[in-house]
């Protein structure tokens, strides 16, 4: 077993090496540093990675977003923000995490480790960003896209990211795992054709999620996604 | 009443006199054309400012983003968030674009304008967000943070754009507006320490909202703000 500062060292060695990219130590650290860990050695909080993973976020947002706003002209913006959501979700960014090895370098407290907590997707997510912020704030943003260029856009490349996902089909399947369940899409008033229509989900009489689309299908999907989304971060926390 | 070319004209200069900014026209007519106008005059949709708003948006939390996490190192991860969400939020934007005289120069269909739907605040959040986008691709995320630094930011550090905003109480404030309302934040079943609580937001046994923070008053904080959010697209829409 490496000691954690091996993990790092060896994280950072991997970054220079396959990514031409230069991380700063401290930095890397801190992106790798759960709470649970943080809280063990008795330090402050604000050096865990949350904050590096807010600001990861936003350079990963901002550089997908524009990387399928150049090379998908044909998209409308609605299928712009359904194919970004599809490409910045958990399951994806999880999983280049684990391409990467970053479940070895993250450290944990005790209490974390036991629960496995390490393979859990929702963290594996979460240090794909912090890792992100760590690179932005020690080698700006042409590193951040290089890296991402080698994992999240030759992903997108390889069309191993689908463009359109069905969410109204996925959130039915996911559903009626659990049974006999009742899905209704129920449009609001539509007073004008040239309004976006809104509709609202119900499951079981609960409302679960809203849509806004220009047409009926659109609204109905992107409510579908926002119970999917609701759903999985339920299933995170 | 001055031409179309003449108020586009006019918003170009503005935005070099004013903040040494060049914007291409072509993309400044795009990120000006409300959908209403390119129907009108039989263009494709793909060229009303809605794709422009995607990229701008992004461009937007981005430089945001980074400002804030740069100069409030206090601020952890879920009050950076919160004081992002209100900066960026449809009321401070629309004012930036009234500000800006844009509501001058957006380009919309007779119906709309009869809708005096050029007043209405999401569009003029909208075209912020799309002029945004447009400066981005003539001039590059240099020039957008100088537009920025003259408006967003600039009021960040006037103190204009309060830190931390109360979202319990301002949906309290709003909903009962409408007269007596039953508001329930209900807490789910919290297992263990280290995790984050979640907690649903019922108003008259509806579902409105959920939130999760490191503590219940935080996860509150999140479910009003996501009613909020709610109640303000369905006014908007």
């Amino acid at each position: 077993m490496n000691t954690n500062k091996e993990r790092i060292n060896n994280l950072q060695k991997k970054l220079a090496d396959r990514f031409g990219i230069e991380v700063k130590y401290n930095l890397l650290v801190q992106s790798m540093s759960h709470t649970s860990y943080v809280n063990e050695i008795n330090e402050d909080r604000s050096l865990s990675y949350e904050k590096l993973e807010f600001l990861g976020d936003a350079v990963l947002q901002f550089v997908i977003t524009e990387y399928i706003y150049r090379n998908y002209p044909d998209l409308d913006e609605g299928e712009l923000t359904r194919f970004r959501a599809n490409i910045v979700q958990s399951a994806s960014l999880s999983q280049f995490s684990l391409e990467l090895g970053l479940d070895h370098a993250v450290l944990l407290g005790q209490g974390e480790l036991k629960n496995s907590g390490n393979r859990r997707r929702a963290l594996m997510e979460d240090i794909f960003e912090s890792l992100l912020g760590a690179i932005y704030l020690s080698s700006g943003l042409q590193a951040v896209t290089k890296f991402l260029n080698e994992s999240v856009i030759k992903d997108i490349k390889s069309g191993n990211l689908k463009m359109n996902v069905d969410y109204k089909t996925t959130l039915q399947e996911l559903l009626q795992e659990a049974g006999s369940v009742k899905i209704e899409y129920i449009p609001r008033e539509h007073l004008d054709q040239k309004d976006d229509w809104t509709t609202d989900l119900y499951v079981n009489d609960q409302l679960l999620g809203s849509g806004v689309g220009h047409n009926r299908k659109s609204a109905e999907q992107q409510a579908a996604q926002v119970a999917l989304e609701k759903l999985q971060a339920k299933q995170d926390h």
